[in-house]
């Protein structure tokens, strides 16, 4: 017998019928003799629904209350789960996150979990019940209701299983686990049944959106063995392990990318102490988020060139900041290029191989993808590329690195 | 400066508007210096939206779980109504029965309020806030959360009305009032300024859904001043009040009538001992309410008639039982009438006033409507006669009595 903590999302409930099926799927692994705990999302549109209402009343709604009205998602999917599940015979009690005392601090909106009080839950395990939590919410010490930011019932399945110190942590999306590559580029990419928590986090924050990297974060912290699987196909899914060496014995664990980025360049600036600080100073101020920095030697003397990547949202933002100080900055000109990409290599292997790097860039050079910037960390390699070769990039290494399904 | 309670029903709160109009006029009541709860149903039409998705799932939907669900509702419209306060620089703070621990028993979805913390919400009031409450709902002694049943939220406001020694109750419909009779059967009538709680009780019980019976008994046990206005058109309402006789100087304060009456007879049964006992019994065992009973010497030497009236909707249930045990009841014969209407006089001055029976009596005969039953209490006279006849009786007696407009 395991104690399972099972987290649905927003899709996995989002009518009658699919939590009628989420209440099957409960009660096999109840009938199998497992203790289930049951993590919720609201159903799918219900946050945006909530939202729509609150912001026709107040643009920027109370922080405060605007937690006491999206709380109220998922509080109707755990009485209507727990009602499934006693259609079935199969005993179970919803509570919401203030019910089961999850603590967090008071940062309404995007709170964080400081608490979790396991003993009303492993009571009504230990009489038989499938407990059904609300996810994604919490109460401060005052008594009030917060949320945790969107996807955080992740996040709230993850500290529920640590506090119940759970076997596992489940993590059931509307994907049948964590994949090599996007399979929308590469059809060939193949379901993982493992990756390290290091990986894992480098995947999921280069836009393989399958978790909440906080819930990675977080999971990784109390190490609870997390699971990410299917709540439409039955399989394995991907179990995200805390072995410190790649178990699949790959140098590589997949390819993530990123098509959202946007790079900008200032030509000629004098190179002297602190022209990295005036330029980024004041795109940090506009909020910009950058993410690749290069600076290198100019073409004319005592001079030098800057270039980074923002998202591409901010890229028209960005472009008027350089613009409106080039001249303050005596920089001879400012380039700007929104069609650019970034693909990534991630893979604890790499720790122990050598050369990888090279043989990223050769295969690379081999299909005539010019590489514009490159950045590295102790188990990814990214590079950025022109936008148009970003499917040929995937693939390329996809099959140089034999990540391809047999 | 007085401390008022204000409670908006579903149609009041029904939109995005309508949220905007209460917290316009909330916003009033604390410019002219009141401190003031506000005391919120769910929207309309959401209460029934989440049944509607229960019982897709359950039937008889478990009620524990039926309590968290529809406890959702007005947790959504007290978050938009304090965005909205919030908005026009009128600081509030919502709670749920929960968080202002309003404590019932755990009887879900019929629970009884057993007490209510005022401390926090007096807290808030002395801090210059509107507080804004979930009505309908409570939390049990073990942390659940309960529900007070269809029209619960008037019984919130007067009970949270009577734990702050509120110096008034107010209640927001959709009509302005409390009025002498249904305005659609006689356009004369007229809305009282004031009624008696005894009277107010004799009325809403016979028809007359202005309140929720269950608050005004409550108001009257704590001695809670109760006004129902309208949340749509500005002004006095009808206050009901304590004073043991009519304010207004009048006999009679309305006229209050009901068209689901159903009418059966048994004939020629032997008068002995418990008959009666004999006939009702089988009726209440099939949960069958019985209004008016009356007993009558028989046609026949040594036997009696029994008549009594049901709703309408259980005409054909009770008759049907009737004729089963007709036989064994040694009865002639059964007879029932299901085109049948009460009308009944209220008013407290029926005390101090002799001869109201008969006037009532007296005008019905002069208009050629025949008295199948008559029941009197100490201030009220109800006659049952032809359904035909409702619209004429209503009328004469309102006229009769001089109760309609100037």
């Amino acid at each position: 017998m395991a104690l399972i903590v099972q987290k649905y999302g927003g899709t996995s409930v989002g009518s009658v019928e699919r939590i009628t099926a989420v209440a099957e799927r409960v009660q096999r692994w109840v009938t199998l003799g497992h203790q289930v705990v049951v993590v919720l999302s609201a159903m799918s549109g219900e946050t945006d629904r909530l939202l729509g209402l609150a912001k026709q009343i107040q643009p920027r709604p109370e922080p405060r209350e605007l937690d006491v009205l999206l709380s109220t998602g998922e509080q109707v999917t755990i009485a209507l789960l727990s009602m499934a599940l006693a259609a079935r015979e199969c005993p179970a009690r919803s509570y919401t996150g203030a019910q089961v005392q999850i603590l967090t601090d008071s940062a309404h909106n995007k709170a964080r979990i400081r608490d979790i009080d396991g003993a009303r839950v492993q009571a009504d395990l230990d009489a038989g019940r499938v407990v059904v939590i609300a996810g994604f919410q919490g109460i401060d010490e005052h008594g009030d209701i917060t949320t945790l930011g969107r996807g955080g019932s992740d996040t709230s399945a993850v500290a529920i299983a640590a506090a119940l110190k759970a076997d596992e942590c489940q993590i059931y999306t509307d994907v049948d686990g964590v994949y090599t590559t996007d399979p929308r580029v590469e059809p060939r990419a193949r379901k993982l049944d493992r990756i390290t928590f290091e990986e894992m986090l480098e995947m999921a924050s280069l836009g393989s959106k399958v978790l909440q990297i906080r819930s990675v974060e977080f999971a990784g912290k109390y190490q609870v063995p997390l699971r990410v699987l299917s709540s439409f196909i039955d399989g394995e899914g991907t179990l995200i392990t805390f072995e410190d060496e790649s178990v699949e014995d790959a140098k590589i664990a997949g390819i993530a990318f990123s098509r959202d980025e946007a790079k900008l360049t200032v030509l000629g600036v004098p190179d002297q102490p602190g022209v990295a600080h005036q330029i980024l100073g004041p795109i940090a101020a506009a909020n910009i988020e950058v993410d690749m920095i290069i600076q290198n030697v100019g073409a004319q003397e005592a001079t030098t060139d800057f270039t980074f990547t923002v998202h591409r949202n901010d890229y028209a933002r960005a472009l008027e900041i350089l613009d409106a100080m080039a001249h303050t900055l005596g920089a001879r000109q400012v380039l700007g290029d929104a069609k650019i990409v970034k693909i990534s290599l991630v893979g604890v292997g790499m720790r122990s191989h050598a050369g990888i790097a090279s043989q990223m860039f050769g295969c690379l050079a081999k299909e005539g993808i010019n590489i514009r910037m490159i950045s590295t960390s102790e188990i990814k390699i990214s590079v950025v590329i022109d936008e148009k070769y970003l499917e040929l990039g995937v693939r390329t290494l996809h099959e140089a690195f034999g990540l391809a399904a047999d």
